[in-house]
């Protein structure tokens, strides 16, 4: 099925089957679709924290609006992101590009001055305004690639972010909690969604062409 | 191709060859998957602006850190997001989605309530941080979508967006510009990253697992 096709498929679902697990197979496939995404600089500045553990999942449910849809559901995956920029993680990434790349370590120093001197003048919360947004692209590929492969998923914004980097200890690796996504298989006769029309902008007031 | 085997074939393209054209066919396509792609209690908080005219990719050009690329490749699409939310935005939304459900207007207003109750006493930055991440997931599902037609894209968020919003008159919009997309053909003699090797952070460094 084509990416639009399974773009139409999908929806925010409402209500798992809490029988119905995804497949270590499928899973590998959706955060290999996050690892690809793009990010700014190439420096994929957040991570995936991956929750199947029902115990987890209970203590982390009073942090989120939809507790039920997250107890559930198969799979949590928590996008976290750099709490902040620092030159050492800037450098370890770029030191495995030229390393894989059997480049000269330092080939990109013009590059990677300028964006040092950019993000290390900023406040720790600037940066995060930053490294979050790139971990929108992985949890925008992790929805594509799951509904390529018929998963369902719930995008889910609505949560304590605070309360999910405390019981995920997210401070000490220098994440901050910024989006989860649930995966799983929908409950058809709970899922009041499924059987709504997809509504959005139409495509006219969507796009704006500059002719 | 799959998708995973589309981000693969994917890179940051750093030229472009100014001869080719996306066809309307893709574009199309291109923005369909961003229109279809997921936000934040369904609003779709951005808009996708397209720039194919040359003089005004001109104009815009100084703006951007790779101004080369943008005059060479084929079409821009700018994201840009709502300033701020608003009671009107938010109504305007769920009016269309209950009435093309066939549902009694305000079916939803407990939740939009509440929605409007944590934005609006919020401030137009502290909104934009919340619109500005939408977009980002229509910008990787055009980003996909590209791939999978094998229309090479740049993603390019080095740029001056208080220029490019007043180049564009996106105030008068109610938008602010997130991110910019470079669509086209690559230059395979010039774009030097096209033999260059993927580089990502590996599975087990990417991916935290709560067992």
């Amino acid at each position: 099925m084509s990416l639009i096709e399974s773009l139409k498929w999908r929806h925010a679902v409402k209500a798992y089957d809490p029988t119905k697990k995804v497949s270590e197979e499928d899973l590998d496939k959706i955060v290999e679709a996050a690892r690809l995404a793009p990010t700014s600089s190439g420096l994929q500045q957040y991570r995936i924290l991956i929750v199947a553990n029902q115990e987890i999942k209970e203590k982390l449910s009073p942090s989120v609006l939809n507790a039920e849809v997250m107890r559930d559901c198969s799979h949590v995956l928590v996008f976290a992101a750099w709490d902040r920029y620092t030159e050492e993680r800037i450098d370890a990434i770029y030191n495995r590009t030229t390393d894989e790349r059997d480049l000269p370590r330092g080939r990109f120093n013009s590059y990677t001055d300028k964006i040092k001197e950019i993000y290390l003048k900023e406040t720790a919360d600037e940066n995060f305004v930053h490294t979050a947004r790139q971990s929108y692209i992985g949890f925008a590929m992790a929805i594509a690639e799951a509904a390529e492969l018929k998963v369902d998923t719930t995008p889910a914004e609505g949560f304590d972010s605070a309360l999910v980097d405390e019981l995920l200890e997210l401070k000490a690796k220098g994440l901050k909690s910024v989006t989860l996504l649930y995966l799983g298989y929908r409950d058809t006769e709970k899922d009041w969604l499924s059987t709504m029309k997809k509504v959005r902008n139409p495509t006219d007031e969507f796009v704006i062409e500059y002719k």
